[in-house]
């Protein structure tokens, strides 16, 4: 029986924007959705409990860290992450993929910053067609991901969407280098679905959409990629050094994905992209931003974003954002909570954090409701 | 109207332990009772909404952090501290003078390290009759703190329960400075009276019985404090070097103390030192404690502390304490709580913290039924 389902309710006449819902065994995922990041197993600051009451459909943790900490066999041992982490909702795990070549090749800003010159020395021993040989920054061990151990580790975390092993290629690229970067990731992704396919453990698996900033290849991988059963699409790889690079892409590759099935904008969640990157059909996204931002002491709010260090916040008795019914608005002050960063309270950052994602939530919502109403 | 009281309700056949109950503004402490360490307006790692689910029923304040950060101005304008940190319960603030002298004369730790010689140089600049004065460490400003002063910031600050300002001798004195000091805590701990006795605001003022290890001048203190109209007793000063000091100085103060008043033990809350005080009647214990021992990962239980990073802990499915019925213990297990301290997670010092609170209401609640059953 699969479990796993997405449903198309409205799309939008005025663009690709789609409101529709994602069965999962653990539940909906309303769409478009924000989702928040929770590498190890917890959001920074948050137990599961609050993310619940906030509203988080999905939470996305990450395979890497979990692999060298606590380790997949605890997870497994625990029941799978869900029971571990103490989570009845959706969960979502990557492949490891883009952290273990990110420590390969630095991330992009390193990498826009060294022109790609810079070949960082932390830990990758063998990059080889079976995988990727790394050492574990915890304990020195050796780590061989490949295809097929990445999904092992992903069916011991047991989320409800995986993600197929990868290559993340840099930025700075030649044609001929990311084109055998492609079709390894090709290679990489079809070894990956075929082992997650002879025991599905109700997971769904999307693939990632790779090609860097070159619409021709991205053209192919969408072609291969939708071509073989996944139950979604993620797009990954280089997605460009800005904004504008990034829509020109997703406006060449959206389209040649299916519609009945979810797209997945991999590590992307920042103000700026939601509503230009819903209306070219994506349906959730990753991003730490939120809740990186609230522990740098940044609020986001329907009136732009509240500076909570803000030496005019020190006497404000009004609640962080008047208009937002969040556990944080409704029980505290700017001042209190100007206070607690200031004096470098943890409370302060759990706060902050409540409030950025109840306002991911609501802001979901307010898109849902506009692509209902033809608005978006 | 007069709102605060204590009522007696049973005095143990067996020692001086007593059980009782405090009655406040903002509700009622039965007694014995442990007082969890807000320093901030905030105990570290928990909102006060998580505190009051935990059912501490008296929160501990300081007010040399509130007056430098974010200013007795501030918490005022808020309405107080009970509105500003969003507290319904009881809050006691003691008078700053204990911090103060701490930076003048080092804490006793260090002093016992150093034999007394140190003196410390970080911003006291003239301690006399009137008062201390220092140098804030967070902008520099010149504070002025005296018993006036140290009262009217209580006052801003709105406590249920405030202490008088006292100066805190250090433990390597000799007789002819104790003496000296002695006289100077009573004239400043009743001009403090004086001052609170003009607005009393509901609050009620503590007396600081000092006097160090000199048995002669803590019945002198005795004496002297229990003269004056004070609502309850505080036992400060130099507590000794050891247990064994600090025990037999209380067996010596408490029973010059009146029994229809209430006796606070300042800053001692170890799991050594409980039992041994309540049976010498010492009705409040504020420290912090529980919560530092649980953000360095050592969780209490009736069956001994249990060590969060113990590598034994790692595989361990079981709740951290499977007879406790605590938010953390019903909804994690061990191998998570592990997991989250390994990893440096927040949200793991937040578990620990509710554990740790929640053991301390529950030993707490076991004394007082164990007095009522005349078990102590």
């Amino acid at each position: 029986m699969k479990t796993f389902k997405f449903e198309l309710i409205h799309q939008s006449s005025k663009s690709r924007a789609r409101v529709g819902r994602i069965h999962t065994p653990h539940g909906i995922i309303d769409t478009p959705n924000f989702v928040a990041v929770g590498t190890n197993g917890s959001l920074k600051a948050l137990d599961s409990k609050m993310a619940e009451e906030i509203g988080l459909q999905l939470m996305f943790c990450n395979t890497y860290h979990l692999m060298l900490q606590p380790g997949t066999d605890v997870v497994k041992k625990a029941g799978g992450l869900h029971t571990f982490i103490n989570r009845n909702k959706p969960i979502i795990t990557d492949s490891g993929g883009f952290q273990v070549f990110s420590l390969a090749y630095g991330g992009v800003k390193d990498e826009l910053k060294s022109k790609g010159k810079k070949k960082s020395d932390n830990g990758v021993l063998k990059i080889s067609e079976e995988g990727v040989l790394f050492r574990s920054y915890r304990n020195g061990d050796k780590v061989l991901l490949t295809p097929e151990t990445s999904i092992q580790a992903q069916k011991d975390l047991g989320a409800d969407i995986i993600i197929p092993f990868d290559e993340l290629p840099p930025y700075h690229i030649d044609k001929q280098a990311l084109r055998k970067s492609l079709d390894r990731t090709h290679r990489w992704e079809k070894r990956s679905l075929d082992y997650h396919l002879k025991n599905p453990q109700q997971q769904a698996m999307y693939s990632v959409i790779h090609g860097g900033i070159d619409p021709d290849m991205r053209k192919e991988s969408c072609e291969y990629l939708t071509s073989l059963p996944f139950d979604g699409h993620a797009i990954g790889g280089s997605l460009g050094k800005n904004h504008a690079q990034m829509f020109d892409m997703l406006a060449n590759v959206t389209p040649m994905l299916p519609d009945d099935k979810p797209n997945h904008l991999l590590g992307i969640g920042d103000l700026t992209s939601l509503e230009p990157c819903i209306k070219l059909g994506i349906d959730t996204f990753d991003s730490s931003h939120p809740t990186r931002c609230a522990r740098h002491g940044l609020l986001f709010s329907f009136n732009g974003t509240i500076k909570i260090m803000n030496s005019a916040q020190k006497m404000n008795m009004e609640a962080p954002d008047s208009n937002c019914e969040c556990y944080t608005c409704t029980h505290y002050s700017m001042a209190y909570l100007h206070h607690l960063f200031k004096a470098k309270e943890m409370t302060g950052y759990t706060l902050a954090t409540i409030h950025n994602l109840h306002f991911m939530v609501q802001l979901m919502a307010q898109y849902r409701q506009r692509i209902l109403d033809d608005d978006l």
